[in-house]
C-alpha cells in the first residue's frame, strides 16, 4: 500500500480536532476519506512467476467476475455511512467544493487580431448552436460538454509530447489542462444521469467530435495562444448559457429536479441539492476554465512560454 | 479557496497524533503537506469586469514577471524546513512511496496469436535498441522514457474521447492511463537532471516520437487489447533494462552518484539517496505499469470492456 493511499485513511484524527476548518471539509471531504481502505498492493504480487493461471477474480460493477492472473484487486472504498463508494470514474479525492464566488461576468476584450479572430469564430459558431437548441437547456448542456472536454485533453497531450521531445518541464500545465478535461467529462457524466441522448444527438456528437478534435489539434499545433483564446471565449459562452439555464429554472420554466447522486458526491453538495445547485457549480467551473485559458493565452502573448509561469493547478 | 486545497494544510493535527502510520508518512508526505499555503482564489476575481488592465503580476521561475489581467496567483507551497517547493511540474500530493515489494520477474506467457504478435514485436524492436545502447544505461533510460510516456497518454486520450462520444463512464481507466503517462514523464524529468541529451539524441527522440505516437494511436484504435499487450511487454523489457542498470551500479561499472533533488521529492526518498535507489524505485514503477497493461489486455481478452472492471488507480 503506497503511503499516498494510507494518507487518506486518517480521518478520525482530523475530525476529532478542533481545527478551524469549515463544515464543508469536516462534513464532506474528510468524511468521504474516512473509511477509504485499499487492499495492500503487496497482495497482488504473487510468489509464482511466469504463468498465466487465473488468480484473483475481479468483480465488475454489474456483478460479473473477471479472472486474471494480473487481477489487481479493486480498491475497497466506502462512504462514512458504510455504503460502498459508487463511482469508478472518479475517486473521493477528485471531489471538491467549487469556489462559486468567482466573477461570472468577466470578459476578455479582444485587443489584437488573434483575439478578434478567436472572438468572432466563437460568436459565429454560437449562432447555429443557439438556433438549434433554443431553450432546450438539458440537450444543449449535454452536447456542449462533449465538445468542452476536448480542448483540455488536446492541449494536455500536446504539451506532454513537447515536454518529452524537448526534455523539459511543463510548469504543471499538462496537469492543469488534463484536470480541465476531466472536470468537463464529469459535467457530462452528471447530465447523462438526468437525460439520455437520442440517436440523432449521438450522431451529432460523433460528427462534431471528429471535426472539432482535428480542428483544435491543428489550431493548437499552429498557434497555442490562438487555441487557448478560442477556448477562453468558448468558456465565456458556456458561462452565459448556464446563466440562461439558471434563469429558466428560477422562472419555473424548467423543472428544478433533485440533483443526481454523482453530482452530490463530486461537488460535495448537500443531500437535498437540486438541479439549480448543480448548474450553479458547473457555471463556476466554466468561469475557472475561462480564466485558465485566457491566462494561458496572455502568457504567450507576452512572449513567454507556458512552462515559465506556474500553472493554476487545482484552480476550481 | 477550495476545500480540497485547504485540506492540505492540516498537518499539525496529523503529526501531533499518535496515529499508527509509518515514518514514511509522518516524515515525508504530511510534512510536505504541512506548510502548503494557497492564496485564496477569491483574491483573483476582480470586482472590475470587462477590462484587460494588468492586475496581478505573476513571477516566473527565473524571476521574470508576467502581468496579466487573468493573473491567477501562483500557489505558495513551502517544504517543512521553510524552503519553497521547487517543482511546478508536480505537486507534493503527486509524490508517493513506491511499493518496491512487487515481483520484478513476472512475465505474461503469450498464449494466443495477438499475445505472440505483441511479444515478438517487442522482441524484434529490442534488438536494434540493445545494439545501439549496449551498456550506456543513462542514455538508454533517457530515450526509453520519452517513448514509454506515449502509450498511457494515447490510451487515456482515446478512452476520454470514447467516454464523451458514447455518453458513458470510463471506470477510472482514463485516469489510470494518464497517471501512467505522468509517472513516465517524471522518470524522464529525473534522468535529465543527471544527463543532458546530445543533439543526435534529440533528433532520434523527435523521429521516434513521431513514428511511435502515430503507430500506437493506430494500434489502439484498431485493437486496444493488442496495444495494451504490447505496452505490457515493453514494460517487462523496461524492468529488465533497469535490472541490468542496477547490476552495473552494484558491480561498480556505473558511478552511484547522489540522487537528484526532484527524485527525492517525488518518491519521498531519504536525503542521502543515490542513483541506485532511484533506479530501484523506477523499476518498481515499470513493474506496476506492466501489471496495469497486461490487466487491461486480459479484461478485453475475456470479452469485457475496460469500463466494466474498476481501474487500478493509484497503483504504484
Ligand atoms: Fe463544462
Ligand atoms: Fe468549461
Ligand atoms: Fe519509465
Ligand atoms: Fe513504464
Amino acid at each position: 500500500m503506497s503511503s499516498k493511499l494510507m494518507y487518506r485513511t486518517l480521518r478520525p484524527v482530523l475530525s476529532s480536532s478542533g481545527l478551524g476548518v469549515g463544515p464543508g471539509i469536516r462534513g464532506h471531504v474528510i468524511s468521504h476519506l474516512s473509511t477509504v481502505r485499499f487492499l495492500s498492493s503487496s497482495d497482488t504480487s504473487s510468489p509464482v512467476s511466469g504463468n498465466n493461471q487465473p488468480e484473483k477474480p475481479v468483480q465488475t460493477a454489474d456483478g460479473k467476475v473477471i479472472s486474471t492472473y494480473w487481477g489487481i484487486p479493486p480498491a475497497k472504498i466506502t462512504k462514512p455511512d458504510g455504503s460502498a463508494w459508487k463511482w469508478n470514474c472518479f475517486q473521493p479525492w477528485d471531489s471538491y467544493k467549487p469556489d462559486v464566488s468567482i466573477d461570472v461576468t468577466k470578459h476578455h476584450k479582444p485587443s489584437n487580431f488573434t483575439d478578434k479572430f478567436a472572438y468572432w469564430t466563437v460568436q459565429t459558431l454560437k449562432i447555429p448552436v443557439q438556433l438549434f437548441f433554443q431553450r432546450k437547456h438539458m440537450c444543449h448542456a449535454m452536447l456542449l460538454e462533449t465538445v468542452a472536454a476536448v480542448p483540455g485533453m488536446v492541449g494536455g497531450m500536446l504539451l506532454h509530447l513537447k515536454s518529452l521531445r524537448r526534455f523539459e518541464h511543463s510548469g504543471g500545465w499538462i496537469k492543469a489542462l488534463l484536470e480541465e478535461a476531466e472536470n468537463e467529462r464529469m459535467h457530462l457524466m452528471t447530465f447523462i444521469e438526468l437525460s439520455q441522448p437520442k440517436w440523432y444527438e449521438r450522431a451529432i456528437v460523433f460528427t462534431v467530435q471528429g471535426v472539432f478534435f482535428n480542428a483544435y489539434f491543428l489550431a493548437y499545433v499552429i498557434s497555442p495562444k490562438l487555441a487557448h483564446r478560442i477556448t477562453g471565449y468558448l468558456e465565456e459562452e458556456a458561462v452565459n448559457s448556464y446563466t440562461e439555464f439558471l434563469k429558466d429554472i428560477d422562472a419555473g420554466k424548467f423543472e428544478n429536479s433533485p440533483a443526481p447522486a454523482i453530482a452530490i458526491d463530486y461537488w460535495r453538495l448537500p443531500k437535498d441539492a437540486t438541479l439549480r445547485d448543480v448548474v450553479y457549480v458547473i457555471r463556476a467551473d466554466e468561469a475557472h476554465h475561462r480564466d485558465i485559458n485566457h491566462y494561458a493565452s496572455d502568457i504567450q502573448f507576452k512572449g513567454h512560454e507556458l512552462k515559465e509561469a506556474p500553472a493554476p493547478i487545482g484552480y476550481h
